[in-house]
């Protein structure tokens, strides 16, 4: 059984009582006999019978159509997350660079897209095949159920289909390399980023997802994390940090003297309309994390994690409006998209159990998280181009101990644990990675192709060749 | 119970017949004693009553989820015509003030998500809590159902998770100061914009929703608006246009000669890109509004209102189109996006009734009305950046008329009640709030500040800093 | 009853077997009495019923609400398609002529809207309408269900509504329409071009369609074509080849001496995101065509779907990144874009059945077809400005085709012959059409025109007018 977080699915089994049925049946025999004998005091007894039988509830493939359907919604609007960060980037970024930006983007997702069937999801979610129980699974390629698969020969009845489950998790997959592609922009050379990532999706990423969601030790350990701020957000963080260090930063953004020369993304309406995605594609991404949706109880916790996910967003949107205006006097329109998504990614650990209020909070400290450590990245001369870290890793690090405020299966103990897990991990396999990638292949572009742009001298295209520079 | 059109709701509860189940039980009886008697007359007893129990139907839990689902994914169809707004907005405005049009747009939202749930959502809702009884609710925050739920413990079993429904109403909420920012464009102050937000959406919208869809007095007289061309789109275009008429028009816009300068956008595909999605975001606007589809009945008007708000759009754009050529000679790529937009506003009052050619032509007299009021605004010194007026307020206006053409529950006296009675209340308290606002804090930037650019002076922060302007 | 897979239908229908229920009456029964009768042995065999019984299945109803809602949602995800193409399209012409290319979308799909619901729909799937039996339906205008419709007034019980049906249908129209217009952008008229769409959208696809999907002699002949490689993708391939030769190429893109000069898009970015939301909407486009997911067989499938189809964009992607790389040095983010499109339309004719691995590699070759006939195209001076013959007709071909290889059902035989009856009746229809049109109100703007940009001369409008062209 694959799960983003257990709990639920506990909860979802007990629906099914087929006993509930059982108790009508006599019910039922009284109320059918009793027209048949012309007996008159039927009315009352059938009444109740008849109310009962019709409130009933959800029938096994009933509640698998559901939730199946509940991926596959949750799937495409997670994927449409991959256009959302495209755009995100490709508005931040400047127009010398915008083509590589793109490529890299559409790159990314196609070649996680393989390496995830081919060696991921098995490795995330090993079931009983684990080459050291609990901390790595067997790389082996994905196959979905037989096609027309009746409900009797289902993978697993109480849960969905292997496909839709396969559809779902893939997009998270990708989002992790997405959140890379961003902060290591400008600079990069395409191919051994492309290599990085294909790492990362094939391996890193389900590696470290199978500790929690693939039912291994950090799930053992009572770690939780709905839908990924540690396992998907701060994950991706940590690989766009260590890229980041191991890159340096583009030319002329730190003077000599200390001084921090802001380079303006060249699209901000390409950039807002980037976070106005992710924040659409985030209802999928939360909402189908309770990976069930077949009882009203389901439904109803799918509901709430839309609601509590779109009040995070604008906590953390206007979080970072406020603070950026009191900072600043003049409130500035990036921090507020990356406020709105730390909003998103402190959220996404537990988006079920705060209230509305709660909800919009935790969201507003994400928010202020970024307009704090943006700056901060700068001083530690950390050139993130589109403000990565601070959404990613340290909102995704606030967004998992928070869960500890609402949700009182979840320890302080065990949420530092999971973070350090994940940081340890994931920092220290990109870091490794991205060294021998260095060392085989070379991570930047020469500076004179920093200067003039990516777009004419890697790719010989430019993004917008009809309109002047500036 | 909440609502949208009440009268849907209707026809859904009539479905539950638990009667139907008992009808067949003294069948099921004979069918199943008979095997065990050995006798020979079964089959077609037994042929008869298994078909009947095979379409039986659905049980309330089911129809529960399917509700609650129409009102998820409809939810995040609506989030996402806020993104259509931004983009709409932000091609139509010059560039120099694209980024302050970015910004006001997602904080606009963000800012109606809290205000929404601090007090909106129970105002427009009061149920029992009413403090004028159908006229004014009580203001109190909402509280989504519990954590897991069960069924039994559900505020409305008929209708749909409260979560879903929150989530739902929030979206249109937040439709209503989308359409204000628009029309106010290029010369508005951030903050006092803001400032109106808060109100609009916390206070004036809600109460004037509530008494349609809050069960109050207008819903108690008959007046009918199935997804809100009045109590949304035209509410919307009230605020707006006592918002252009106390803000005053752009500088330069309209000579002292009377002569009308034109001043166009900066990035019409983005426009276009803006108008997609808002046509797209439509189809939960209306679908959702059905309120229901847990029934065939149900989900089959949900079809209906898909179909027909797809030709009324088509009919807008293409008659639009067909105006402009004639009038201008050349066709006018705004008036066709803001064509089809006013198609959409015209059928949203009744979605459902119309047969495919009634919702064309419906549509098209919105995006006729378009044509012809954009210049009447212009000749009357009303400048409306967007066009928000003529497509929100007139479409509205005839679209809420047009109910009569096919819903024969509609009364001519109870739809002008109600578009006179929304405008009343709403150009007043709009021009009450905005000239508080005005005598407090200001609402125009001054001219220096208009003329370079509100991105520079306001901001400091350019949209496209890449591109060298024309 | 209406399809775009015959096969599948059948699995549904099979699964409605009511002697399920009736077999488990004695036994309720028998658990019915016991209690009554208090019997010892009761346990085993009341546990065994109920667990059936728990297990039983779908009704009708819950089954014709989920195949109306899967064509609701791949109804509104197919429709964002057109934005798709817009933005794709508007983002490879030139700044000069980009709002004639937005104003040619919009109104396309909203000609397309009319022209569908008055005659195309009802020539598509004639049912019992024909006027050449198999070949030609009756043009009829298109009456939806009537409102409120009980399930057993519903015209198809046994698939889904046909407001919703409709719905989803004219989508796939106007998805060929929009293959056209990239391809003939920068040089054709528009009320030329507005005409030829109303004759494609309300004849002459809906006769193709007819034959394959409305039950007509290629369905007879057993040609095999899932979602529409060919019905849909080869067809507006043709349309678009024809239009492309009668039209000629734009002036100055070939040299008299047999020289090639590219003619670079104007914003990539917009066209990265068309492709972004083209590869959403093929989740609707291909898992819609499933046309059913009432059932764990057909929602299992619908998932299938969903993965086959994300990973045949993937490689088409990969395929195209790849070779664009190996045989030009530098990777093209254009071929790319197309390359993911190629996938896509290459696994449209059979989503099903392949594999992961088989649908990436399906995928791949759609995508290194493209790197290989785009410059063929230009070799022969058909100057396809999107490049949408490569991606559409050539892929849709090889789509066709590769059905055999994983579709036991599929003939060559049976499916070359679809592949030529669809391209000689494309071809021939649209070159009659065309040049009808050409005759009478002329194809092509001037030259003048032309060279100075069809949005000044022809719209008087400019898409960007606040930047300076380069």
């Amino acid at each position: 059984m694959r799960c983003n977080a257990t709990r639920t699915l506990g909860t979802t089994q007990e629906r099914y009582d087929p006993m509930k049925l059982v108790k009508l049946l006599p019910l039922a025999l009284v109320a059918a006999l009793v027209p048949a004998m012309g007996l008159a005091q039927e009315a009352e007894a059938v009444e109740e019978m008849a109310e009962a039988a019709a409130m009933v509830g959800v029938t096994q493939e009933v509640t698998f159509i559901f939730n199946t359907l509940l991926f596959i919604i949750g799937g495409f609007l997670v994927f449409f997350m991959a256009a959302g960060f495209c755009m995100l980037e490709a508005g931040l970024v400047r127009s010398k660079n915008t083509t590589m930006q793109l490529l890299k983007n559409i790159s990314l997702f196609s070649l996680a897209a393989i390496a995830y069937f081919a060696v991921g999801f098995m490795i995330m979610y090993p079931g009983d095949g684990w080459i050291i129980d609990g901390w790595l699974g067997l790389p082996m390629m994905t196959f979905l159920e037989p096609v027309g698969v009746s409900f009797d020969m289902v993978d697993d009845p109480e849960y969905a289909s292997v496909g839709s489950d396969f559809f779902f998790q893939l997009m998270f997959c990708a989002a992790t390399a997405s959140i890379v592609s961003g902060a290591v922009a400008e600079r990069i050379k395409l191919w051994p980023f492309l290599v990085f990532v294909i790492i990362l999706t094939g391996l890193i990423y389900p590696i470290q997802a199978s500790w929690s969601w693939g039912e291994g030790w950090l799930d053992e350990f009572g770690f939780l994390d709905f839908a990924g701020s540690s396992i998907v957000h701060s994950a991706g963080g940590w690989a766009a940090l260590t890229g980041i260090i191991i890159l340096g930063a583009r030319s002329g953004k730190y003077g000599p003297d200390g001084k921090v020369n802001p380079i303006p993304g060249s699209n901000l309406a390409l950039s807002t309309l980037g976070v106005f995605i992710l924040w659409l594609g985030w209802f999928g991404f939360n909402g189908g994390s309770e990976l069930a949706m077949g009882g009203a109880d389901a439904v109803a916790n799918v509901s709430r994690i839309m609601a509590n996910t779109n009040a995070a967003a604008a906590g953390g949107a206007v979080g970072a409006l406020i603070l950026s205006q009191w900072l600043y006097r003049k409130p500035d329109l990036t921090l507020v998209l990356n406020g709105a998504l730390a909003g998103l990614v402190s959220i996404t650990a537990e988006p079920l159990t705060p209230n509305l209020l709660m909800a919009t909070l935790i969201g507003a400290v994400g928010g202020i998280i970024v307009v704090i450590t943006v700056p901060l990245m700068d001083r530690m001369k950390l050139d993130d181009v589109v403000g990565a870290v601070p959404v990613h890793l340290f909102a995704g690090i606030w967004g998992t101990l928070a869960v500890v405020l609402t949700n009182e299966d979840a320890t302080i103990v065990g949420q530092i644990v999971g973070i350090l897990a994940i940081g340890i991990f994931m920092a220290g396999a990109s870091a490794i990675v991205w060294l021998i990638i260095k060392a085989i292949m070379g991570l930047r572009v020469d500076k004179e192709s920093e200067i003039t742009g990516l777009d004419t001298t890697e790719l010989g295209m430019e993004a917008y060749p009809d309109f002047s520079k500036g």
